[in-house]
């Protein structure tokens, strides 16, 4: 049974180590401006950081989610290299966003299309598996015959 | 397998759909209120949209995993159907929220019944799993014994 | 099937109800220092409060994932026992960062440290799992070979 989900679990595993790596800049950003908790705000170049964390931490259990929804019930393994895609996407994001708040936005709108397209095969999959215990019948399959 | 949480999967799905609404109206609203990142106040309108949103992206999490372990160890479709009642209130949450800070608190208070609820369920649904598994008594039929 | 995980769903369990208690402190702190929603800033008592409750829920999601990634790939009772003494010492993080930011500090490392054990065992885990597919060895055995 395992091996049905294996690859999830390593995306998974990469995504909170992704977030282990932020959380440390955002300690790393706290010592360099000189900001001591419970504050968050001062300079623009730590409230950059700060933001940029807290998004992909907001971000992180709607992916999580729908990686595996999308995994289970489309195909593990191209579930499992969008959420890559996404991780490195998310990469791109957090250093673009601590440099400036323009060049967060490309990294952010891909990243944001791949949980989009996670969301698509999510959705074909969930359909699919109900159109199959209802009515009998594999959309797959019958996609596959209108071709030939 | 996957017929014993398709639901679970599905409610999963509108769930991040639900979030991607709420992050979409609050891309909105820094537009509407002129209020660029990273700064996150300013108008009051503005703050209590970005505050029904965070609200709601806290809560994510704690629902996704309450209705998983309801859906599993109590009944599936039970937990589905307050998983929808609970994104239904989440939404009617959220507009309240942005159109005052008191109208935010009825739909508040039903959408924390609804997590006590999943929690309670998820609970009942363990204890009968532990029961079982240890002393080999099934609560549910024991239950139902005394009642006939 | 539930034998496998029902320490993981009980453990999630708990988890969101410490959420729930750490959420119900925030709402007390609001009223004791009379800061109404959507404001989140004010005395530094409430803000301490504010900080350790939006710590958890922020580390939650990640918490889960990688509790149960380690539960299924590693060991279900070991991920269990350290993911219980995971929210044991965010209790005490969260009361010791209530009384000033410097208490917080203990119990925080103590609990990240206990997120990276999850992340070694899950880690050790997977390696396991992918090793005994692709190659067919066990890896445990061969440790406990070397070993005789």
């Amino acid at each position: 049974m395992h091996d049905h989900f294996a690859l999830l679990a390593f995306v998974t595993v990469a995504a909170v180590l992704e977030q282990a790596y932020f959380s440390m800049q955002v300690i790393w950003a706290r010592r360099k401006y000189k900001i001591s908790p419970p504050s968050t705000s001062g300079h623009p170049g730590f409230e950059r950081i700060f933001r940029a964390q807290l998004n992909c931490t907001e971000y992180f259990p709607l992916f999580i989610s729908i990686l595996w929804v999308a995994g289970y019930f489309f195909h593990e393994g191209t579930a499992a290299a969008c959420g890559l895609f996404y991780l490195y996407m998310r990469y791109e994001y957090f250093h673009g966003y601590a440099a400036s708040a323009q060049e967060r936005l490309k990294p952010m709108y891909i990243s944001a299309t791949l949980i989009w397209i996670l969301i698509g095969l999510s959705l074909f999959g969930l359909t699919e598996h109900f159109v199959f215990a209802y009515f009998g019948v594999r959309i797959k399959e019958m996609l596959l015959g209108w071709r030939l």
